[in-house]
């Protein structure tokens, strides 16, 4: 095989393992309550949110194309750790460690140029070390809260989650955009209004 | 509300209505062969091919981030007008004008500018206007090849399609990358000699 192949033949199983995301499934249930929701089809939602609202971003400078590769790339560690609810406190507490040896493996099947550039992304946004990280943390934060939110709160209820931890968890949406902070806290006002969000 | 608020409510208004994109499933199963695929995972796997592959587009110079704005937003009209098979010629006649009145009502949502600017974006792919837009099918036109490659030919062989016509459907590959065309071939020799594609 020539060093072009097999450079190819590197990057295609990537691909084709990344088909795994397809099967991990979030707390989240589309808006239309019918299912859950599975890390591909929020990793794409959220990079349509992304070209969308980057407007509205804390810093009017940034980068959209690094956000967007964040964003595609943000999740496919949980083919291996799988998906860890954000109120989950116990399972949380090994998730770095399950999610880094992830990153090893996965990124690890593309060629090395590659494996190193993907895994950058991956860390600075993990660290939300850049506002670029923060943005797109941002993003992905308020989308199962505005899922939830227009199914009705099915999440919060079935985990018993209520409106002081709701705004606990999701108050750094503003480290990445104030305007999307108030938004989301329009939203927690309308759940508990609507009797979908305790209160407490 | 303020000339912001509402600015941001056009846009979360897309946001919300481009969740149905989960719900219109694909000729195409995953990988594992357990169900069909959706137009959200795909267009987060072609985004993910995107950033992966871009180098093997037979332009050199392309712009990744105009590439990225096409793959999330190319499906986006299947909303409303149904997922059309590409081996499905009596469907795909009046396909154009479903898909241009779907682009009216879905890019409507948003404000003016956005409007304008992501339904050029689709038009633009659409008409493979431009060396971005022709990887950008190329892609499209991989990827299904692929999974169903991967599938055993699960859906060639549901719908009776033989060698000849992936040859015919998918040569167009190569208008965005050479490579990934000889790709493709090589997937489709292996599928034949595998007797999941029939050499017809």
């Amino acid at each position: 095989m020539s060093s072009h192949s097999s450079r190819l033949a590197q990057q295609m199983a990537f691909i084709i393992e990344a088909d795994k995301l397809k099967n991990i499934f979030r707390q989240s249930y589309i808006s239309d309550r019918s299912r859950r929701e599975n890390d591909a089809e929020h990793s794409w939602h959220l990079s349509l949110m992304a070209i969308t609202l980057y407007e509205h971003a804390n810093d009017p400078n940034l980068d959209l194309l690094k956000i967007l590769r964040m964003v595609i790339l943000h999740d496919i560690v949980e083919i291996d750790a799988g998906d860890t609810y954000i109120y989950d406190e116990a399972h949380k507490q090994d998730q770095a460690e399950r999610e880094q040896k992830a990153a090893d493996r996965l990124f690890g099947l593309l060629p090395p140029d590659q494996a190193t550039e993907f895994r950058s992304a991956w860390d600075e946004f993990e660290a939300g070390a850049s506002p670029e990280a923060r943005f797109a943390k941002a993003v992905d934060r308020l989308h199962p809260m505005l899922l939830n939110y227009l199914a009705g709160g099915i999440t919060w209820s079935k985990h018993g989650v209520v409106a002081s931890q709701v705004r606990a968890i999701n108050h750094k949406i503003g480290d990445g955009s104030d305007t999307l902070w108030e938004y989301a806290q329009g939203l927690i006002e309308k759940a508990i209004a609507s009797g979908t969000l305790p209160d407490a």
